[in-house]
């Protein structure tokens, strides 16, 4: 029979889970956002990050009681503050998704991007929100396959941020100072976001199995 | 007299401050290091980092010991976990730092920043220096007064932050791209180490007190 302190602590984990789908779609619609110089998906992101917030906190608070209740043995007690943490890479998804929105908002009505930059910022969307999924299902399954697919997307995440880079650093860029700028920090929001769910990821598989993936510094 | 547990959990507080120390002395060499061109420290600063990531690994563990070990009461427990945030706080302190390093050693033997830009990254330095040393004084005496010094270099750095950005946006910026997108960075870069500073003085005095200041985002 199943206790009550164990159906707290799939509620923990399935609570993470449901922040990294929303950390997904935050980063989708940011994405869309900007691409289309859609003010109001831009701005649909920004007010749903303060569910996120909501959602950290109170999954903070439950694994504090679990803690303070439980006084949990060893294995369990990582995975709780494994938990507690993870919460707060899923959290710092959705702040990156939200700068995303707030460049898209910022720069509205005009396009932000050029095509060729376009492109780029497209695929890493697409792969964050792989990342964000990936995450998801290692947070539920533990599988180190999945797991090892988050690294995948990582270095298709690091392919991407250097071609970005290229084409900025190329003395022919035509599109302006301004323009590389929202990039260069485009750049590297997508990137930490990438950083974030492969944390995740790393802690989860770390936690269940006890073999660790390179850092994902 | 003083039990073994309880200086155990001073060592966990005077090993966090250490850290603060550390990351300050990183953000201070890696902002010289970029001023003045000077590769040599700028790879110190990329050596010592590792120190700092080993620093986290001990403090992490030995907070796990604590949790797993003593089964700290509601208060103590709030502490220990807290703790643990902090030191991932205080190690991303001295990646930025590391990151800004990377960029000094990247551009050299290049003077990477243009007089009236290095003026403003001088006093970000300043600034970040300041953060990280008021951090160690928090995290060491709980005290709200000094913690609202936080804020208020926290506000310090925004407004230069912003002026960096006055200066990349102004049509006039006489740099090039390649150096815009250096500046933007290293804008980031100094802007996040003042968040993790103040993220690491609020929850202290959280901690302490049961008073939440705003959030540092």
């Amino acid at each position: 029979m199943r206790s009550d302190y164990h159906d707290r602590l799939d509620a923990l984990t399935t609570g993470l889970a449901d922040m990294c789908g929303l950390a997904a779609t935050a980063i989708e619609r940011a994405t869309d956002g900007l691409l289309h110089a859609d003010l109001s998906i831009a701005e649909r992101v920004i007010s749903d990050h303060d569910d996120l917030v909501e959602r950290k906190a109170a999954l903070e608070e439950a694994a504090f009681i679990l803690l303070a209740l439980q006084a949990p043995v060893a294995g369990e007690l990582r995975a709780i503050v494994s938990t507690l943490r993870n919460v707060s890479d899923a959290e710092r998804m959705g702040g990156l998704a939200l700068h995303v929105a707030k460049i898209a908002r910022l720069r509205h009505p005009s396009q932000v991007l050029a095509d060729d930059v376009s492109a780029v910022i497209a695929e890493m969307g697409t792969v964050a929100v792989d990342l964000a999924h990936a995450a998801r299902d290692v947070v539920l399954s533990a599988d180190p396959e999945r797991a090892a697919r988050l690294r995948h997307d990582d270095d298709a995440m690091n392919d991407l941020h250097r071609h970005l880079f290229t084409l900025l650093m190329d003395r022919q860029w035509p599109h302006g100072v301004a323009a590389a700028v929202d990039v260069t920090l485009l750049g590297r929001f997508y990137e930490r976001f990438a950083d974030h769910a492969v944390e995740i990821g790393r802690r989860v598989v770390f936690q269940a199995t006890g073999e660790t993936p390179d850092s994902a510094d």
